[in-house]
């Protein structure tokens, strides 16, 4: 593992033949400008050390020497920056100079360089091999509906498979499950008009960033929230302002006055809260609609963990209080289903659904009709109910295990919230250790964790625990591991 | 059907009920209220006539007349725009001052008005029942690979059902099975870190024209372009400049000189260009792959038609015979084989795959896993290549009778080309017809036609006909009518 996160290198996927008559540093140059002169490979991307190169390619160091010289020569690479040899010239760069990656400007910014950092470099890491993921949004494939799925899809063949283009708003088998669902479970009573399918909760999100929120408005968000992770609100250039909860939740009355009306919304996670956990008493959501309403605040209320409580059935979502279509609110299946079917909802007044659902049209045409049809059957043949009835006691049963290993070896350097539910343990370090330094470490072991700050406008010292991946063996192992990391990183 | 197809009337859902003492007017001044008040109906928006209102709610126009004097007072709605009664007031409007609708920019600039229009008005009514579906892009759920994919999904069982997200570049299975058809069928060889796996070809160009088409660019487009009926450059500030074709293609001597260098790309479907038919020759290929790299001009390829030819294979795709990573080529199974499945690819340098998987991952965190194994299974299974052997043939036929009614019926009216595959017929009218007047009289029949305006940056008198979503013998009754309905307009 490299310890400086920030240099990318080239990913080789060649060897020089032995066998053939042109010598082996002409095979290497001619493989290195290829890669460059194709823009598989571009400006600003390192090679990987002499010494490295030399062992992969099986030559001698001398080999490559030569072949680096050469590459120097054609300006196509260049050295001494402290970091190894640096691509400084492609193909691409020419033909499209001055196109800028949306987020590259974010992390020129420098304020967000090291939050952005830290979220490629995991969504990287969580696909190598033997990581341990203690800090990941997604269920154990092992917790995945994976039988009940395998018979949906057998008996799907008995209607008719929706296979054209689907309408702007969903299908309305899907739209209709969901009323029920909405109904039922969390006493949210609204119209198919009223819900837009989308994919996944992101997309969600990001329809409404694009389409309701104006420019240069202000976000208020709790103090952590996931949402920081997510670049949505701020590459619509909206400013995310922090509102501290307390055991109840957010607290509205600390909202600033200074607001433009009509340039602000509120964004919340009442129930299972991610990160911390917490879930929103029902007079503070009471507290919060009013407080909006008021305020002419519109709330865009996310219930992506609402379904994955342990005990007891958290209070109705702020949307089942709502008259007056204030609320604008976010569901998905990611979560306590399956991440892979890409399928969550909106719901809100019409007229706000059918601008999402216009901006949806130009931007993918809707949602895959496999996943909506075969989820709009889980809903309606009962096994999404029954895949919770079997995920939430496994959940428990992870969550208990973890507190029962931070009590015996986090006790002197953390501090931790008891989640009634979902995924994670907001861990709360002791003193003001470097979380940089003690994300490297870990990661030098391959344990994966993601950094407080990720959800935090302000300093913090916190990791966020995720107890629902990995086997409750690997995760009792990293966990215990990761408080000796802690220690040693104090010094 | 309304003439004047700038009034959008608010829908309505609900009778008032006779046995309750509540008055009626009051009844319908509350529902209404409270539709506006919800946000359900947005200023701007019409509501239906008042003898219509009374037809709809089996009441009195008296009745009707007194509501709607209330409703004034109470100042929701206005009366008197010469179109009837609009709503002037809504909950959201005062929540989200400021906030604008994307496209509705576009609306207001007027150069896109009737275009903008005409989509919107098409997307709907594609939907609405007995409608006839002369103009529309997909094909007949009749010619759907309905049997073979409840099969696949069957069998889908025996492997393991990928249910987590998927890696940022797609699943590795599809890209696979990507990279060999890729192979096989078109010449491109690349391997599976050259693709990514988009929801269909449109968020492929959505991503393209995000974060790799430069602000302030120009786009050179064939004369004329499906392109031009989305609104992808568009949005992102790009101008669409038309260059005419040929009989071999598009013609690259054409483009103006006067372009910025790193601020322009070029967009074409040489493949059965989507709306004319045509079919690029390899030898305008290559003169457009050479004049384009001499001009640092990066082509987009669209090939999303390529797999529809009737007799004769054509020529490889531009990205065939590109050496240089000039050209990012876009495919997608939604012509040849599904929409719903929402599956498309975009292949190019790994550099700017890479890049547009990175924002994808920000938009909607990857395509349904689901419908990328069934896919992948659809290719590996050879079920794909069996079902274009079935698809080909039927469309073949149906464009023969289309022809063939075209020459006994448009002969005197109208001058068209012989596709060499695909969907469409580009259908120029003699003279210069109101194709706002032949769309509005066809569907005042219910007859959907496409008119060529959407398509072209200059005025032109065709249609787009589309001969693959309605039975043949509707389809010969609709063209016959049609027409009858172009002679009747010119008077």
């Amino acid at each position: 593992m490299n310890k400086d996160n920030t240099v990318k290198y080239v990913n080789i996927d060649w060897k020089p033949d032995k066998s053939l008559k042109v010598p082996l540093y002409s095979q290497i140059v001619r493989y290195f400008s290829r890669k460059i002169e194709s823009g598989d490979w571009v400006s600003g991307q390192f090679i990987p050390p002499q010494r490295k190169l030399a062992e992969l390619f099986e030559v001698n160091r001398s080999t490559i020497w030569e072949a680096m010289q050469e590459l120097a020569a054609l300006g196509l690479t260049e050295g001494n920056y402290g970091k190894g040899t640096m691509i400084v010239n492609d193909a691409w760069e020419m033909l499209i100079a001055g196109s800028t990656l949306n987020w590259q400007s974010y992390i020129d910014k420098g304020n967000f360089r090291a939050n952005v950092d830290y979220i490629r470099q995991i969504n990287q890491l969580e696909y190598e091999e033997d990581i341990v993921r203690l800090g990941t949004g997604e269920l154990s494939p092992k917790l995945a509906p994976r039988d009940a799925l395998a018979q949906i899809l057998t008996e799907a063949m008995d209607v008719e498979l929706e296979l054209n283009y689907p309408p702007p708003l969903g299908l309305p088998r899907l739209q209709q499950a969901l009323c029920r669902y909405l109904e039922d479970e969390k006493g949210i009573k609204v119209k198919p008009s009223n819900i837009l399918i989308t994919s996944g909760a992101l997309q969600a999100l990001q329809l409404i960033s694009v389409c309701i929120v104006p420019p240069n408005s202000v976000a208020f968000i709790e103090s952590p929230s996931y949402i920081k992770s997510l670049n949505v609100f701020q590459s619509a250039g909206t400013v995310l302002e922090s509102i501290p909860m307390d055991e109840n939740g957010m607290m509205p009355w600390i909202i600033s006055k200074r607001f433009d009306v009509g340039r602000a919304i509120l964004y919340t996670i009442p129930t299972l809260q991610n990160p911390t956990g917490n879930v929103m008493s029902t007079e503070r959501r009471d507290e919060i609609l009013r407080y909006c309403r008021a305020n002419r605040i519109p709330i865009i209320e996310d219930d992506v963990m609402g379904d994955l409580w342990f005990d007891e059935r958290p209070p109705k979502p702020i949307k089942a209080l709502d008259d007056y279509g204030s609320v604008i609110y976010i569901g998905s299946c990611s979560k306590a289903f399956s991440p892979g079917m890409r399928i969550g909802w909106v719901v809100g007044p019409e007229s706000v659904i059918q601008r999402l659902a216009d901006i949806k049209m130009q931007q993918d045409y809707g949602t895959s009709t496999l996943s909506q049809q075969v989820f709009a059957r889980c809903l309606e043949t009962g096994v999404y109910e029954e895949h919770l009835m079997k995920v939430r006691p496994a959940l428990k049963r992870r969550r208990d295990l973890t507190l029962r290993i931070l009590e015996k070896h986090f006790s002197d350097i953390a501090q931790w919230n008891e989640p009634a539910g979902s995924y994670y343990i907001w861990l709360r370090l002791n003193g003001s250790p470097s979380i940089r330094r003690i994300f490297e470490a870990a990661l030098a072991e391959k344990i994966l964790v993601n950094p407080g700050e990720m959800y935090d406008i302000r300093e913090n010292y916190s990791l966020r625990i995720s107890y629902v991946y990995e086997d409750e063996d690997v995760l009792e192992r990293a966990l215990i591991r990761l408080a000796e990391i802690i220690r040693e990183t104090r010094g």
